[in-house]
């Protein structure tokens, strides 16, 4: 399974994985594919560091990379405290009543909500990248717009590739216009920030506006023939972020969540402004529900939303209530039946890409293997 | 591009093309293709005698297939005036103000309007049936569930093959339950009726579901490489409706609505219930803006909400009020910027997939060709 691109990275397997756990990103990096990291959830520079470190020595001397969460504009001169002040208590009474009628306990005194999304905001992210930039990564991707013209500027210097997320030719346009290296074309169905656009659709037409530029597929993608019928659309590697969330590796720290996902069908997510305040795909659950009832108040826009629920989240996670806990998911949960490891994630990707080769050679009417 | 259901129907290429016009299904399949003429529009049986008569003569002997819209569930003694009778006089107003409000003239007294949706009931699906069966038709497509099984039953003594779509693996395998022969997997990204389940997850899924039942991949179709990922997915055909509305062959009757959908984006079209009552992918026009907001009636349920609009969707398409004007179309109207003849799309269609086919055996280190 080899693309410009993936020979470029000097990987196996032009597949991508997006992960929040070193011990998958280093597995899939092993496996012949890219891990990366998703530094959102790392707010103490020091947790980083000592995640990066473990990684870098686990990933087998193959490349690896960061995805952070960086908005393009800039807002400055604001505090945390400043965004936590623009919270309407309407919203905040909400969050209330929604925990304490599902029983929800409260956290310990003194514990901090171990989910939290200050992440979002720039200056997490630049201290994230401060670190990160120590160590040898070969690709930092970007869930949020085009990184800003410095944050590009110092990954080409030290020969890191930049990617980005979008939702739509335009968007695509405006990342190659920023000078960004590979486009993922995040499909509709796709885990986290998805625009409406289908992977079938965006992939090609993505493609085509930021010609020549690398193209990674993301949405819908967990099992060969899905690999296989990605890069027929034209994109030169595939991005996976929901698949991993069931593999051994992963550490949801929630034997219910887990649970959860591997009962779920393809219909059981939604594409909900719940969590962050932007259409993120997730778990439908009683939580969703309630910020998607248009009897309640509604979500926030972002960063508001995120602040708003960083506690409850960590609550409901925490005491894994499980009428209102979820994550962030793709359609391809429906797939996610059983806990393996990234190496059978692989094997069963390779081999089911194999598959879908020799069925549309035979399909073409041509022999196949060579 | 040939697989066991295009051998068995003895056609070229397994590409199947819905359309409402008897020109373009005839050109489609001439063009080596499966042509499938909607009857919904024909509330005379002696108007689609006439296009059955016309497409039998202009197929070139080549095999073709009607689509009905036939709900499995019998409303046994209701009228079309009581069914009327149950329509708000809010919702009524809704429409008179909303057509007002863009200065949309009155149908000429006595004109009836051309487009109604009778053909959703099941009396007058019964009436096409009755006319369709003294053809040679090889398929019989239902659009809204299993047909019911007298239908099932009375197809197959004459040899024709009966195909449902399905939005989800549950609803595909009621179709096997009910007999069907081949499963239309419709995903999100499809025009006209459609789940929340978009093409790259939908379509394997629902392959496994009903394995060995032959599934076509509809929604987000309408280039050789999209033909060639649909198949890779394990698809046994494509199912096309939206890329021929901008054929040559094609009678909109309105270049205003040509040129909308020439000049639609893929994000240009919405899943609504303005037409039908039920979720419907269409381009989004400020009727469907009026009918999605929360500040409005909202949309009644199916069958009332399409005697409501039908009125009001003639005097649009008649008088062709622009911002109003609109049709079930699928994201791919994004590719759709030139008018082409269908023989032009399947030259098209062909070549990107052998382009396609060439693509993914040089990722998969295959040499191609045979």
């Amino acid at each position: 399974m080899q693309t410009e691109l993936s020979r470029t990275l000097g990987i196996e397997h032009a597949v991508f994985g997006f992960t929040p756990f070193p011990a998958v990103a280093a597995a899939i990096s092993r496996a012949g594919g890219f891990g990366v990291l998703g530094a959102v959830r790392y707010t103490a520079p020091d947790d980083l560091k000592r995640d990066l470190d473990w990684l870098d020595a686990h990933a087998g001397g193959r490349p690896y990379g960061l995805d952070v969460v960086m908005p393009a504009k800039k807002v400055e001169g604001v505090s945390e405290a400043d965004v936590e002040a623009m919270i309407p208590e309407e919203h905040r009474r909400f969050v209330r009543d929604t925990l304490a009628a599902h029983g929800v306990p409260e956290l310990a005194e003194g514990e901090a909500p171990g989910w939290r999304i200050t992440g979002w905001m720039e200056q997490v992210a630049r201290t994230q990248l401060d670190v990160a930039f120590d160590y040898p990564i070969r690709l930092l991707a970007n869930a949020l717009g085009s990184p800003p013209a410095d944050v590009v500027t110092r990954a080409h210097d030290r020969d890191v590739l930049v990617a980005a997320l979008a939702g739509s030719a335009r968007h695509a346009r405006k990342h190659q216009e920023a000078g960004i290296d590979i486009v993922v074309a995040q499909g509709y169905e796709a885990g986290g920030h998805t625009g409406e656009i289908a992977t079938m659709v965006l992939t090609p037409e993505i493609v085509a506006a930021v010609d020549p530029l690398p193209v990674l597929a993301a949405g819908g993608i967990g099992s060969g023939p899905q690999v296989a019928a990605a890069l027929t659309l034209g994109a030169q590697g595939v991005w996976l972020g929901s698949i991993w969330l069931t593999t051994t590796e992963a550490d949801l720290h929630s034997p219910a969540l887990t649970r959860k996902l591997l009962a779920a069908g393809s219909g059981d997510t939604v594409r909900s402004r719940a969590l962050t305040g932007k259409p993120a795909r997730q778990l439908r659950t009683a939580w969703t529900d309630a910020w998607d009832d248009p009897a309640g108040p509604g979500t926030l826009p972002m960063p508001l939303q995120g602040l708003l629920v960083a506690e409850a989240v960590s609550r409901i996670q925490k005491y894994e209530v499980e009428p209102l806990l979820g994550t962030p998911v793709g359609q391809i949960v429906g797939r996610m039946t059983a806990e393996r490891s990234v190496q059978a994630v692989f094997d069963d990707l390779t081999r089911g890409f194999e598959q879908a080769v020799d069925r549309i050679n035979r399909i073409a009417g041509r022999s196949g293997r060579s």
